[in-house]
Parts: structure tokens; sequence; C-alpha cells
């Protein structure tokens, strides 16, 4: 299942940190526990991540989960 | 399914966040587009919650999705 955009900058923030880290999504899936097509499925956005599979995500590329998120854009004020 | 400390701790930011705002857990569920349960299943963690209601629930919220993100304890530099 395609997700939305949220989904899809969400992956592309994550393999961009795998990168800057030097890391394949072999080494990345190993150190943060999940299996190498996981980290292929969510930088894809074809799997939505979970709070736990942030969290784990985060520890393994040594980042804040925040830095992980994608903005979205705030509701014009009334 | 009870989760671990990252999802408690989101929970209590969508909570804090929520009564910041005023909101009842029926009044964010409607406006996310989220079922008034879920609201309370994921204050309590008992649900882990995808991206997807990540990103509804900060809409609603009126927040960025990092805002709602626990921080986790970085890697000592070796």
């Amino acid at each position: 299942m395609k997700h939305g955009k949220f989904a899809r900058d969400f992956g592309i923030r994550v393999r961009e940190t795998r990168l800057k880290r030097g890391l394949s999504q072999e080494q990345l899936g190993f150190d943060a526990g999940l299996h190498r097509t996981a980290i292929s499925f969510i930088e894809r956005a074809e799997r939505s991540a979970t709070l736990e599979t942030i969290e784990k995500l985060a520890i393994a590329l040594d980042v804040q989960p925040a830095e992980l998120m994608p903005t979205i854009k705030r509701r014009a004020k009334p």
C-alpha cells in the first residue's frame, strides 16, 4: 500500500540520514533490529512506520525522532 | 497491548497538547478524523500510532509533528 506525502517525506529523511551516516539499508536494518526490506519499504513509503519503528530508526541513526519528522503546513490563523 | 516508554511519552505529549487547546478526546477525535477511543488508546499507549495518525493529530492540534515526538537518549560518542 502506497502512503501519502507525509510518509514519503519521512522516508526521504530516513534515507538522507542513512546515507549521511554511510550506512546501507542492510546495516541500518541490523542496527535498528529491523529487516533490510523494512528499511526499503519505509524509505519508499510502502509501509507506514509506527512509533516503535520511528524510535528504533532514530536510535540507530543517532538522531532525535523529531529530526525525522516532516513538517506540515500549519492552519492559517483566523 | 501495552507499548514502551517512547509510546507512553508520545501519549503524554498528545494529552498535554490537547488539554492546552481545551479539547476533549471526542473533539480531538472529530477534528483528526479518528475515533474518540483511538485518542484514548494513543494517550495511554495502548495503541502505537502510525505516521498517518501522527500527522492527523499534529494537524488537528495545530503543532508540528516534531513537537509531539519524545526525545531519546543519544548514544555516547566514542
